[in-house]
């Protein structure tokens, strides 16, 4: 893109501003039927205007999805992630997803029901699972170190705690009563100690 | 439908095994997108003989969630779910919701996927949330008589439990590794005790 297009841009939408715009329209429509036109027409731009800011849809997607998925990984990257013992780099790292899916919730949304149908859905479900993995092996060290027990499967336990933390996108809305950091705690609360008292 | 009707209907396919095909084919390509026409190319029959079993595409809908709803209903319906302490009667719910879901995996996915979008989703809805609301008074029951801790608001506690129990219908898949009585013990497990040892 040349420094002239940017310029041509409409004032009050920069790329993030028209990802947020379209980000909404996918969870709301569904990314296949979301049509650039539809997009635009939500924007009050031109399909040309769009397109001085992302070179198509699915680079709007695949940026989107970027958001997610950076957040994610970029969790796994802090330094609580791997020091100490398994037991307290998991915590740290459920409790980052839990904080990256408020943060940026619907662009985890999307990334959640994406199911593979593109290249652009394809290599953020393989980044997905690489998250996952990383995640099911601390869940492995955990218990391998005592921490953890040993009567849940680590795979089952791993996919019962994402099932957990990933059901936090049907219902969460930011401003509600239960604030981002308290529910990462309940979160925590119930992986690691459960409900019963 | 006359017994003649009834009759015309090709053998090895009644009203159940047709179910069986339609929810397949609903969950794959989606309930809008499957057409009868797509239902009875899958079956082998012509149109006409589908509807000797049923009148609508739409009563094959409200018949699969029925399956999933009744099920889960029954659950609630059981001595076990209405005797004793309300954490064992919740603790009976939860390891009821994990075996209908596993026994009628398909039916539940389908149920999971509804939006509300005609009035017999809207109906299914209401049935999932009036279940979802008694399971959510069990957690309030179980909390006010001291046998689950109060640090977690119910609510979103109740939320936490649907999403690890939901999210199964993701992976779960019969006769793998896990089995469905295992499974509901783990959910079980990781609810009340937690995976710290």
């Amino acid at each position: 893109m040349t420094e002239t297009a940017v310029r041509r841009g409409r004032p009050g939408y920069d790329q993030a501003g028209i990802l947020e715009v379209a980000v909404a329209a996918f969870n709301e429509f569904g990314y296949d039927a979301t049509s650039m036109g539809v997009l635009a027409a939500r924007l009050g731009l031109s399909k040309s205007a769009i397109y001085h800011h992302v070179a198509s849809k699915d680079e709007l997607l695949e940026l989107a999805l970027g958001q997610a998925l950076d957040g994610l990984e970029g969790v796994l990257l802090e330094e609580a992630a791997s020091t100490g013992d398994a037991a307290e780099r998991l915590a740290h790292v459920l409790r980052g997803a839990v904080r990256v899916l408020t943060d940026k919730l619907p662009y985890v949304t999307l990334l959640l029901r994406v199911r593979g149908n593109t290249e652009v859905e394809r290599r953020a479900l393989a980044r997905r699972r690489a998250f996952d993995r990383a995640v099911a092996a601390l869940v492995v060290e955990a218990r391998d170190e005592g921490s953890l027990r040993a009567d849940v499967d680590p795979g089952v336990a791993t996919r019962l705690l994402f099932g957990m933390i990933n059901s936090i996108v049907e219902w969460y809305r930011p401003g509600g009563a239960e604030g981002a950091d308290q529910l990462a705690e309940d979160v925590l609360t119930v992986a690691f100690d459960g409900l019963r008292v």
